[in-house]
């Protein structure tokens, strides 16, 4: 069977999505989604993105890793899927529903409201997420917020100082961390503006996370370090984060298309 | 403009390949050829093959490196392009007229003659190809053979105990080669059979390079430690290399389609 897709990026990161909203699709696999990430083999990806019909809103996106495992949410996908619906639309994900419309160059998604009690990071133990008493070699007194997703955010001097490929897999499994963690460092560079590395769970360091940017802010918010506005530089670019009086956090930022095609399922599958 | 393609892949080499037989494109350039190439932002490939109309042939093959450069010939897209045309033809590259032809599971190439004088490969001076008297750290005596694009070619003990990514980009631009070299690592490891690793001019390491594959079985060949038909196993998987009466190298090996689309060219110019 014939599988139309398309290919699609936001600050680096990169997409494939598959669109069963109408026409079904076979069941997709770890092993297929991996299969369609490979650079050279495949179609390549960071995420493939399956759009589904849902129940309860107007679709619902599912999201696999490159390594096949399937995560609850990620905010640069949700640009794109916007783009490429091309209109305002509350749409079911693993992390809840966020609502999305596209926005000059890219996309605006309201990623909904952020979680701080430490059952729904979740921890393993009770802790007050806001300054947390534990730490990692040179990084301690993290904050931990589930945007959708577990993130745990580190305030440092200056991002680059940071072996982020050395700490991040080890906090990533700590046991404190039971479902895993994003793992973000961030830095305030200027007024209301944060600069921000992460390492993501089941990927790795990544050119930027919308997920992460969301909870960054937050957190900074939270401490009273910038205002309810702030704007988070990735390596792979600028995002623009306000957490709403209503708790809602909006994430505004570019995404493109890069080409459509399809690909015969078999030969994933 | 809505430009189509389709992306193969043989051993591991990956290639988009464009098809302005009929319908012609805007003239390629290195920078869109580097757009293209771009794994997250673009379609993604370690070259681009780029099919026109010729005047003797049937048609043209134009290769690009994902560096942007143009190289001469490249054995892998080969095979893709004559899985791709479907029968057999004989086509124009920039290392002289090749024959292809689809056999199963791939492709078997007719890659023309190889030539072993010193101003073909080429050299900076007159040297015995077959055995020259130059060296670099533990690598010595290669031989050196022009396939269509340059190569010169170490037999060793054990490729795997070679350091080709530190070796490689040192011979590559030694002066000794006004064009660079393709830098291959031989070893026999059973009758009529070769181990090879290959650092290409342009790529760096690959899994898999079909003209290297070519060099490295008629030099083995030049020097009687083999018969004229001999398997060579790159890390992407085997080609089997005949080295015709004739003189005319014959390639067979692996190649298939991964997906096909279309993107929009004003994107990537």
């Amino acid at each position: 069977m014939r599988v139309p897709f398309v290919k699609m990026h936001g600050l680096g990161n990169d997409f494939i999505v598959l669109d069963a909203r109408k026409d079904s699709l076979p069941a997709m696999t770890g092993a297929a989604a991996r299969a369609l990430a490979d650079r050279r083999t495949g179609i390549g990806c960071d995420q493939l993105v399956l759009l589904e019909p849902s129940e309860t809103e107007a679709f619902r996106m599912r999201i696999f890793n490159a390594d096949g495992s399937e995560v609850e949410a990620c905010g640069n996908a949700a640009r794109a899927v916007a783009l490429l619906h091309g209109e305002r639309a509350r749409i079911e994900t693993g992390g809840g529903p966020i609502t999305l419309e596209p926005a000059q160059g890219g996309a605006r998604v309201e990623m909904g409201t952020p979680r701080f009690d430490w059952e729904s990071i979740p921890l393993a133990f009770a802790m007050d997420t806001a300054n947390m008493p534990v730490g990692w070699a040179e990084l301690e007194n993290p904050a931990a917020v589930n945007v959708g997703n577990p993130h745990v955010i580190f305030f440092v001097e200056d991002t680059e100082l940071v072996d982020l490929a050395a700490l991040g897999p080890l906090i990533e499994r700590d046991a404190l961390f039971p479902k895993g963690v994003n793992v973000n460092v961030a830095s305030l560079v200027g007024p209301d503006h944060l600069r921000l590395k992460v390492w993501e769970r089941g990927a790795g360091l990544t050119r930027a996370c919308g997920t992460g940017a969301c909870a960054s802010a937050v957190a900074a918010m939270r401490r009273g370090m910038t205002g309810r506005t702030v704007t988070v530089t990735l390596p792979g670019g600028d995002l623009v984060i306000e957490w709403r009086a209503d708790e809602t956090m909006v994430m505004t930022g570019p995404a493109c298309e890069a080409f459509r095609g399809s690909f015969e399922w078999d030969d994933y599958a």
